[in-house]
């Protein structure tokens, strides 16, 4: 009995069961053996009044045979058969005529000649079939997520969640983690995203909050002694959707208490050379590189820079309060600054129209004033409608500042820091993508270290937090908390794959005094923090250990590691733009008594 | 490089550590070497101006000597520690002194000469003490929850929950299970318990609802091919809670494809015969019995009964047909039931003032009518206030039936069988508990089977699905599924430990024929199936293959395990009777910004 059954009930009960074995495991071994076989109808082939049948099922496929001899009964049950019947064969295991073997299928070199069959259950005609190879639209997928389910690149994907999951588990288990359960029946701390809220039917008029992550509760277990923390929790955020996020995601949560932000680096990386190496079957060399974010934006942009290619961005502003081109002058003189890129050979593959609407794309969507473009000649001479307005000896520093190559395109941005970082940031992506800069099966993981602890609020100008307000800044920082909070740099790791964040995390502030110091900056009053954290600030006073953690996006990273673009296919049941389960009907209207129950009205 | 950083860092980096080892490591063979700990001060001495503190973290205690020829810098620093304080201690492990051992503490042999101290951390004089003896009441508990937390014995709980996890996903993913996470915003479908809801601010006016169960995603799961699903799935139901029921708890959720009851329960005992071994280091003897439901109810009166002692009822009502007895006589005559049980020793231990106590007793909470008792004397003699209403001959035919020795009670109800059950059930709990019937630490696991499928609905006479409208009747009932509801008996199968379900289950109609049948019965018309269940129906017409699966519940199988009585000490952070979290003090009132844009008002 090397079944599955076999396996799973150690020969006790087999007798019970519906199959024997299921439709992935058969090879030339079991040539011989009477075996049953449960699944679902994929194909089905008549091949001069021989029926073949591709049963299906999560572990694979098997080849059914309905031979002519089997008898007029079976005959005709077979014939009746029809796309996505669930059904139960017995039959004999034969090795496949020469010549007709399938190595693309695990069970492709034999067959199971049927001697009984059972129709478990009919299928009205699918809106499409699971084997199909053209997709339908993703909102017929999933409004009919049970078909879309049962394709097997979603199997495979789910599957590699759940061991992508259990590997995390395993490793964390070994170094002593434990995991434990946070409410998700919480209190409303809205300083971050806009919380999603549940009334309260016994306390009417108050409401309890789905977690936005389990941070607080964390922190307090750490204060707890639990010393080292994990969870693959699941968190909420009530945001219009854009491209890919869901209003309910996952996240693999971690803390660990007397450790420094190398401790928790080191963690995470060992759990990536274990994924690399389980999944992927690659040595990740470790430690990961690291980058500051200063260097970051400097050199690429952004905080999470996609580092399976080059093309950095340079910055010209010196040359550029000299030149006589007044866009690059009075930039340079106003404190903004002028940043370009080289685009490889980009000087024949990209025409004027396609300047002029990359342009056009940099002024929507990042709000740079223009693009200023060279195309490099032979001999190194820099061509533009622009160059007029340069002298030979400026445009030959540009030149060689960029290091630039015949045939080679030139674009820079003359902005505020910040709208050069956004807008050269993505002309490098899409270039990356357009000239195929990299192996796209690449995997390129790094941290990003040193964040500032705030940035500018763009509403009201005062001080946000670039994390969280737990965060804690460096050591050496701390004096220009009250008197440069700009200046400070938090203890913050954000773990980057392939210009995606896919974790961040940092050490916590473990001193009562000094959170309360940060709230304050953060305009944050004793009245509002008590309310809101109250509990924190309590529960900091009665011996809190130093302690920090990290949130990766299981989400994101199962989709990385598939190598799919959206995070909705490696959700079972995920939710659309609008925050709807198509399947489902999810959100939808409820009985008025069970508003009344809650004390709650709609609005008109 | 022995320590707990050592394993977790083989060797690398460790420079940058808090500590060398945790609290709980040190043994004589570390003597003689130079180590740094942290944690908390547990308690704290001063013999002779010698200091000894108690350091503790989660893994254990370790004494910390700070002797006289420390150094006055030292000394004063340790003179200044209080309960509770967070310290790093560098020191020399040292052999105790001869008689100064402590053979309860794993590190009793050791201490530590402290060289260097460091308070990471002070602490404000807590509300209590964890190491202290006498418990505060449970509100002041999870007021401060992070220092009831500290409690070694919670710390050994939630440590015990995360290895049974541990072990219950190691199990089934052995079994070739997968882990799929089903969403926690879904639809009302308020055929059960009370749903919590969560108002949609993308569709004003219309609500998620949180899950009582992932049972309809799990159901879509098999018929989308996942074959065998599990998952530790939190679960809500918005009930007024009874004693030891949380609005938000935990359960083991599986489901598997192309199996019979028989297959849920084996793998099912399988995983409960590893928790057992790894957990108790008891062998669990396999198969487990089973006993049907009409069984249970004749012989215990409950579903769920504590079969590690007998007591079990019996019936008189043929006696009580025939005798004098009117009590005995009507309720016989009008179709109820006389039953009774043996208290053994119970004449001489309960007065006649305890009688009474008991009467009012099973009237106040079980609605019985009474309860009529006899002593038995020597020579079987049975002697009440109504025994002048039996003939002798009668007395003596009950004292057999009941196999009454000298010196027994018999207590018997005569009334409806549901109220005797209710009532003799209570009584053979109460009587189990005093008399000492059972060692405690006694474990007692059964199959209660073969459940009806309805119940009469205590408030429109109509019928109400037993365990849930998608159970499956056994297939020698479907006749009777129309003609005789009452009689249909489920393929339902309930997990019971200690007189506890912590589990139940049942075999799915995959038919949606049958299963638009059991809504008629159940009296949700077509219609309302369509707006609550309408994709399940569907699904179910696209090649749904036979299936079933159970819930566990994890936080009650946790209690038992770690032998408390109460669910609140198996999770980190529960909810009182009032659902209230004490510590964050959720529910809470909301900004009247976040209301507005749900497009919901609070009804005053």
């Amino acid at each position: 009995m090397d079944g599955l059954q076999g396996r799973l009930f150690c020969g006790k009960g087999v007798e019970a069961l519906l199959r024997t074995h299921t439709c992935g495991e058969l090879r030339l071994q079991h040539v011989g053996q009477r075996v049953t076989l449960c699944g679902w109808v994929d194909t089905y082939r008549d091949h001069k009044g021989v029926l073949f049948v591709d049963l299906r099922d999560r572990y694979g496929k098997t080849q059914i045979v309905f031979s002519c001899d089997a008898g007029e009964e079976l005959h005709q049950l077979a014939r009746s058969l029809r796309p996505e019947y669930v059904i139960r064969v017995t039959g004999i295991v034969e090795r496949r005529p020469e010549g007709t073997e399938n190595p693309k299928l695990a069970t492709g070199e034999i067959e199971v000649r049927a001697e009984e069959c059972e129709v478990l259950n009919r299928a009205v005609t699918p809106p499409f079939l699971p084997s199909a190879p053209d997709l339908p639209g993703e909102e017929i997928r999933l409004r009919y997520r049970y078909l879309d389910l049962r394709r097997p690149m979603m199997q495979q994907i789910l599957m590699l969640r759940h061991r992508m999951v259990k590997i995390m588990r395993d490793y964390f288990d070994e170094l002593g983690f434990i995991e434990v359960e946070t409410p998700m029946l919480g209190r409303s701390t809205p300083e971050g995203a806009r919380d999603y809220l549940v009334p309260s039917r016994i306390q009417k008029g108050t409401f309890y909050a789905l977690p936005q992550s389990p941070q607080l509760y964390k922190q307090i277990l750490m204060v707890a002694g639990y010393d080292r923390y994990v969870q693959i929790a699941r968190c909420f955020r009530d945001e219009d959707l854009r491209a890919d996020r869901q209003p309910e995601f996952t996240q693999l949560d971690l803390e660990m208490s007397f450790v420094d932000a190398n401790d928790v680096m080191t963690v995470v990386e060992g759990l990536m050379a274990r994924l690399f190496k389980e999944i992927l079957g690659k040595e990740l060399a470790l430690p990961l590189p690291r980058m500051t974010y200063d260097e970051a934006m400097e050199r690429f942009g952004h905080d999470a820079p996609d580092l399976r290619f080059g093309m950095e961005l340079t910055d010209i502003t010196d040359i550029a309060r000299e030149c006589d081109f007044r866009v690059f002058r009075e930039a340079a003189e106003t404190g903004q600054r002028v940043r370009g890129l080289v685009v490889p050979g980009g000087a024949t593959r990209y025409s004027r129209k396609h300047i002029d609407e990359m342009t056009e794309w940099v002024k929507q969507d990042f709000g740079a004033k223009g693009l200023v473009w060279f195309r490099v000649e032979e001999g190194n001479v820099l061509n533009s409608t622009v160059a007029k307005n340069f002298s030979e000896s400026h445009l030959k520093a540009i030149g060689e500042k960029m290091k630039a190559r015949a045939g080679d395109l030139l674009l820079f941005v003359a902005d505020t820091f910040d709208v050069t970082c956004k807008a050269l940031y993505g002309l490098r992506k899409r270039f990356g993508a357009e000239l195929g800069l990299y192996d796209p099966r690449d995997m390129h993981l790094s941290w990003i270290v040193e964040f500032p602890m705030f940035a500018i609020d763009q509403e009201d100008g005062g001080w946000t937090a670039m994390h969280h307000p737990f965060t804690s800044p460096r050591p050496q920082d701390r004096e220009f908390l009250k008197s440069d909070p700009g200046r400070c740099r938090a203890q913050a790791y954000d773990l980057v794959l392939n210009g995606t964040e896919v974790g961040g995390g940092t050490i916590r502030i473990h001193n009562p005094e000094l959170q309360q110091e940060v709230f304050e900056i953060l305009g944050i009053d004793e009245a509002r923090a008590k309310d809101r954290f109250g509990f924190l600030l309590e529960a900091l006073q009665y011996g809190a250990p130093p302690h920090g953690g990290i949130a990766l996006g299981v989400d994101r990273l199962v989709a990385i590691f598939a190598g799919v673009d959206s995070i909705r296919d490696c959700i079972a049941f995920p939710k659309t733009q609008r925050a709807v389960d198509l399947m489902t009907g999810a959100p939808s209207e409820v009985d008025p008594k069970q508003l009344k129950e809650l004390g709650i009205k709609i609005e008109k």
